[in-house]
């Protein structure tokens, strides 16, 4: 309990490690039981990052593929661990636990004992070896036979992911391989999570996570789809739960074993400390700002948004990426949902359309490209710029999921200006959120306040817009890597210093409350913009003007 | 006659001077009689260029005012008139006529003696003393009550111009000087087109040209809206024709009177040569194209377009600028239609959009930036982009005839390029005029080729894109000066050495047909493409989702 390590300031301090698996590198956090701190960290970058192109031997990989190599999830444990605990200046010692998080729906096959499949020199050429990354779509194909067919079934649990199963989840991506490589598929004795496989590494037995289980492999209400619905997808499929995926189930925060002798010499922590559940990344990251309480919904906003909340109401919400019992807290519903493109499509504005003019003024003020067009973006009146824009330049995940949507810009004139467009793609992806939050609530689900976290936290203009088009108190986490310290916080709870994830967050999460205040000026003007917002996002993306699919079928025809 | 001149090598052609004058300069052009060449020219820019901030004294002036200086003129008759002859080496002798055009609609007050307004020392601080120029906006007000009133009283003349009558014309613009300065209209004793006082100055006399009176007075089967209409209006404006506005009218390439000795000596010209009746940069650009049969339609394609065609059909065509009994040429009828922003947009997207790398690569590879997006636009197949927009950026002339409209992409994702939307902007431009020509056809006035004339003739891909999209060859104008060509064409018919414009048109107009014909397949192709356009076009531009104007709105309550 959080009491017990209360010492004098010269004895050595409880302290656990978090480890956050990203898309490109992983990285390593100390912290101090006590009060979070975060004493040091490190990063490391994965050798191989994703192959979509080609495989290390050179073997082609064909569009929409991404996969990931195993080994550089080890050599995080080797490098980013050592040196995170030489960073903080902490003692091996001082450290009673580590947890995980990763990013998710991340799978890959293995042998029983845990052996990954193109870690067998016979595999190393074959693409379906590998772990499919988060970013995989090639599974589309797939994915849509599995919603298609659990719609005419009216299996239960679609519900409960709105409606639509994604070619990211374990089940599409577990097809393609029966379907692509049959050999393979034969040849896989546990299907399952990275943020599964990277536990079973450090203690030495598989144990599932409910967030994963949940939220990827369909797992509700104790049971996954059903042997004769599978068949009914492909008859050789008609075992996959039983002789591939299920496996005994954690809750988050629980103890999944103790660290192994070999883990310990990986990471230089000490053998038989707590080892905890796997996590997911954006789930990990809501107990990381002390948000625990239901009606508060983290925003983890980078290249794209991931929204999580936890609720005591449990509501079917249209277009959520799912609701799972306990996927973020014991005890709770836990809600996701999400905008598949948000600082990337800022991004994509820099490098496409920021003119000449505006990086030397850039340069020669010292601001980065988006410090710029946000000054400059910053003193307009809501309005002024006389656009809407529609924030699917990377499809839709919610509440529309629908990836083949596009971005649109309505109201360009002869006036219109960089910094007026900037503006209008960063009140776009407020308004959709503002469509989740309402989602929910017409749902029966509360939404009360936002808490920020990630990489577009440090935009305060953006964060004001978010306040006023949500009409919501904004907090933003007090940590730069929320993840990882997540993650910590569930190995100190793993580790018995704290009764529960509530508790842990309440003394080592981190949030500033109500660091941004909706102007009611600001947003009743929103809310003449948002009403434009919904007319133009329901006409484009509910059907009454496919051009958006059509003008995808048409380049694809023209590219071939 | 045309064989008339016809003579040995050494003897002395006749040769005629053409004075184009357009928005910021005029341009004069000697040309020989017997076949056009195009022997010398010269261009004086208007020292007070466009007034759209303030006058001269430093009278401020509103939001989308535009005025000019009618001094400015005259010196282009005393200065390019001579730099041309001399630069063509032609000896003043050898000139037997001199013929003009001007924008239009540009307008100004005048005593009955010609004397503008501006000129009087009390007036040069009142805005409404100067010339309006085609562009100035701010008779918005007065044009929508035109055109309401006139719909009411089922006005037949209404119908000529597509069921609107624009801000830009003679009866707006003169009713915002009645209602804004009404001491200033008490004292117009005059109210002209700047092309008519051009031609006054040089003849000493005041003749109405067929074309602006028709196409800018709303001159129709012989008379002006009734004095009824006109005191429905205003009743201080009942009697606005019979006061200021009706005059004798000459047909174009009538001889409107002889070259006065004032005006012989502002240009270096022999006294008492032939002057011919005013006329309008685009329309006298017809027959320099050699396109005077029916079905052949010029389009003047620069920051915006103008599309004019003569027909022996009288058709009534739904958002038409106008149609006008030999408003091009006497004896047919001539239509008038247009897009308001065309190279605007594309110049627009350069200034706005274009990122530091390529503006380097274009430099590098010494092409400017319009150069270098084409060529990486050109290698695209149709639709490969994935995208459409909507050329509105600068409002729509025909056929909507709706200022207030916008611009619009649809498709944009995370992997377009600049070169993408700017082939998407080309593309859109010429949805646009295939948007016109189909309105013509649809009223029974066919459209069987299109000639361009006008600097966007120099953009290879663009003109492709037309014949595609049109389905029609184009020809192109082999003159780069084609208003000039065709002022000094009218000129010559005026002088008597052509029967009539058709005659001149035959042996001096210059345009090479058919250079670039419609691929079957790619006109195919774009014909989905056009569909989409038409669905977008009518959804935002005929008022099903009205959002363009209250995106407006909004941004002039933001702004205010």
């Amino acid at each position: 309990m959080v009491n017990a390590v209360e010492e004098t300031a010269d004895s050595p301090e409880p302290c656990v490690v978090g480890v956050d698996y990203g898309t490109l590198s992983g990285r390593a956090v100390v912290v101090r039981v006590r009060d979070g701190a975060e004493l040091g960290s490190a990063e490391h970058v994965y050798a191989h990052a994703v192959l979509d192109r080609a495989l290390p031997d050179g073997t082609r990989l064909p569009p929409d593929w991404a996969l990931q190599v195993p080994t550089d999830y080890l050599d995080v444990l080797r490098h980013a661990v050592p040196a995170a605990l030489e960073a903080a200046g902490v003692r091996p010692e001082q450290v009673i636990g580590i947890g995980t998080d990763f990013t998710a729906c991340t799978v890959l096959p293995v042998l029983a004992d845990g052996t990954p499949l193109c870690d067998l020199p016979e595999y190393a050429g074959r693409p379906h070896a590998y772990v499919k990354l988060w970013k995989h779509h090639a599974a589309q194909a797939q994915a849509d036979r599995i919603t298609v067919l659990a719609a005419e079934r009216k299996e239960p649990w679609l519900a409960r992911y709105g409606g639509k199963i994604s070619s990211e989840w374990e089940f599409a991506k577990a097809l393609q391989l029966l379907e692509e490589d049959p050999e393979l598929y034969a040849r896989t004795e546990r299907w399952l999570e990275a943020a599964d496989w990277i536990v079973w590494r450090l203690c030495g037995s598989y144990l599932r996570n409910a967030c994963t289980a949940g939220y990827k492999g369909q797992y509700q209400d104790g049971s996954y789809p059903s042997r004769e619905y599978l068949s009914a997808l492909n008859p050789a499929f008609a075992d996959f739960v039983t002789d591939k995926l299920e496996h005994p189930i954690g809750q988050l925060g629980d103890l999944a074993g103790t660290l192994t002798a070999e883990a310990a010499a990986w990471t230089g922590l000490p053998e038989g400390i707590a080892v905890c559940v796997g996590n997911v990344d954006a789930h990990v990251t809501a107990p990381a700002a002390g948000a625990v309480d239901p009606g508060q919904m983290v925003a983890i906003m980078g290249t794209s948004t991931c929204h999580v909340m936890s609720s005591d109401q449990q509501g079917t919400v249209p277009g959520m990426c799912g609701v799972v019992d306990g996927g973020i807290l014991p005890g709770l519903w836990g809600y996701e949902a999400g905008q598949s493109g948000v600082g990337d499509i800022f991004g994509w504005f820099i490098r496409t359309s920021l003119p000449a003019a505006y990086a030397e003024e850039a340069a020669a003020l010292g601001r980065d490209p988006h410090e710029h067009l946000t000054a400059l973006a910053a003193g307009q009146a809501v309005g002024e710029h006389g656009l809407i824009a529609l924030d699917w330049h990377s499809g839709n995940r919610s509440v529309l999921v629908d990836h083949d949507l596009s971005g649109v810009v309505v109201g360009l004139t002869l006036s219109t200006r960089p910094e007026d467009v900037y503006r209008a793609l960063l009140e776009a992806t407020a308004f959709g959120t503002r469509t989740i939050i309402e989602a929910f609530e017409t749902s029966g689900v509360p939404v009360e306040e936002l808490i920020i976290a990630g990489g577009l936290t440090k935009n305060a203009l953006l964060m004001q817009i978010y306040a006023d088009v949500t009409r919501r108190p904004l907090g933003v986490i007090a940590s730069t890597q929320g993840p990882a310290l997540g993650a910590a916080m569930h190995a100190a709870v793993a580790a018995g210093a704290y009764a529960d994830i509530q508790a842990a967050a309440r003394t080592m999460g981190k949030a500033d409350r109500g660091v941004y205040l909706p102007d009611p000026q600001r947003a009743a003007a929103y809310d003449r913009l948002y009403a434009e917002y919904q007319l133009l996002h329901d006409y484009f993306g509910r059907g009454t003007n496919d051009v958006m699919h059509r003008l995808r079928h048409i380049r694809a025809e023209a590219s071939a």
